[in-house]
C-alpha cells in the first residue's frame, strides 16, 4: 500500500532530496505543480465566459490583486460545438495536444469539407475589487484532415485559417496574435485597462 | 503608472501569449510562480520546528492530503545562531545562493577557526487529519573561508564536514543524504510513516 502525500516546499532542491528518501519508502509524492493544480477552481461553467469569470474571481479572492483569466476553446459545427468548453479535457486529463487533435480528426473522419467549419473562441475576464468585465472574441476557420505546422499549441495545427492560407500551427507568434481569438480578446481588455486604470488601483 | 495583475492560468503557452499583449500596454504581470508564492503561509515561527508545522498545516488545510514540510537552516556559533530561521532570507528576497554564503563569509571574515563552528538543522513535519509529528535532526561542521564544490544548494559549499574531509558542496547526492540533517530527519519520518501508515489513511 502506498501513502499519497504532499511535500509542501517550493525549493526544488529540497523537494528532490526529500522525494528520494520518501519514494524509497513506498510513498507517492504529490509534486508542487500537481498541488498547485489542486488549488485551482473547478471549471463548472457552461460557457467560456462563465469559466473565465470563475477562474478570475477565484484568484482575485486568493491574492487580492487585479486578476485576468482566459477560457477558450474550439467549436466545430459538425460536432454540434464540441469540444467547446471541454477543449482541454477532450481526450482525458493529462492528454497531449497530439492526442487531443488526433481524437478530433478521428471524429471528423469522412465528414465533407463544408461540414468542417470551426471557430476558436476566447473569453478574457478581469476581476478587481470594484467589479468585473468580460471580453469575448472568436476567429473562424475549418478543420483540415492532417496537422500542419508546429507553432502555437492545442488544436492550432489542424485549424485552417483561409485568409492567410495556413493553419494556426504555421503562423509566427506575432501573426497568430494579430488575428487570433485570444489576441483580439486581450487587446480589447488591454485597451479597456489603459482607459480604466485609475479606477482600478 | 503600471498596473500589477495576476494572469490566472496554468497553461504556459496561454500565459506567454497573454503576457506579450498585456506587457505591451504597460501592465506588470505577476507570474504563476509568484502567484503561488503569494499563497504560501508566512513563516513567522521562532524555530525551525514551528515553521515546518506552519507550512505543513497550511497545505494540509488547502489539500486535505497528508502533508510533509521541511524547515531548515544553518546556525553559526560566532553569529549567535544566525542565519538560523532566516537562512533563506539572509541576503534579502530573491538573493542567489552565492550572495547568501557570500554575506556569511563576509560576516565571519577574521574570525578564528575555532569560532566558525556551525550546524545545519532540519525540522521535518507531517500533518494529517488525526494529528501531527515533528522530527528534528542536525549535523555539525564548520564554515570554511572559501566555497568548495558545486553540489547541493544553499550554504553547502561553505559547510565543512570533518568526518569526510569535504564540504557539503563536494558530496554526491547519496553521500550528503546519508549524513545530512535533512536525510536524517526525513529517514526518521519515513520510518515512522511506514509504521503508522494504516492509521493515517
Amino acid at each position: 500500500m502506498t501513502t499519497k502525500l504532499v511535500v509542501a516546499t517550493t525549493n526544488r532542491s529540497k523537494v528532490s532530496e526529500i522525494n528520494e528518501i520518501l519514494t524509497r519508502s513506498g510513498t507517492e509524492i504529490v509534486g508542487l505543480d500537481e498541488m498547485n493544480a489542486m488549488l485551482e477552481p473547478e471549471e463548472t461553467g457552461a460557457t467560456f465566459g462563465e469559466n473565465a469569470l470563475i477562474k478570475a474571481r477565484h484568484y482575485f479572492s486568493l491574492t487580492g490583486l487585479v486578476t485576468v483569466a482566459d477560457d477558450s476553446g474550439l467549436e466545430v459545427q459538425e460536432l454540434a460545438g464540441a469540444p467547446g468548453v471541454r477543449s482541454a479535457r477532450y481526450a482525458g486529463p493529462g492528454a497531449t495536444d497530439r492526442e487531443r487533435f488526433g481524437k478530433l480528426l478521428a471524429q471528423l473522419a469522412g465528414s465533407p469539407e463544408d461540414r468542417r467549419d470551426a471557430r476558436f473562441v476566447c473569453a478574457a475576464a478581469i476581476v478587481w475589487a470594484g467589479g468585473q468585465r468580460l471580453f469575448v472574441e472568436e476567429v473562424s476557420g475549418n478543420i483540415i484532415s492532417e496537422p500542419r505546422g508546429s507553432s502555437g499549441f492545442g488544436y492550432d495545427p489542424v485549424f485552417w485559417y483561409p485568409p492567410l492560407g495556413k493553419t494556426f500551427g504555421e503562423l509566427s507568434r506575432a501573426e497568430k496574435s494579430n488575428i487570433s481569438h485570444r489576441g483580439k480578446a486581450f487587446r480589447r481588455l488591454a485597451l479597456w485597462l489603459q482607459q480604466a486604470r485609475t479606477g482600478l488601483c
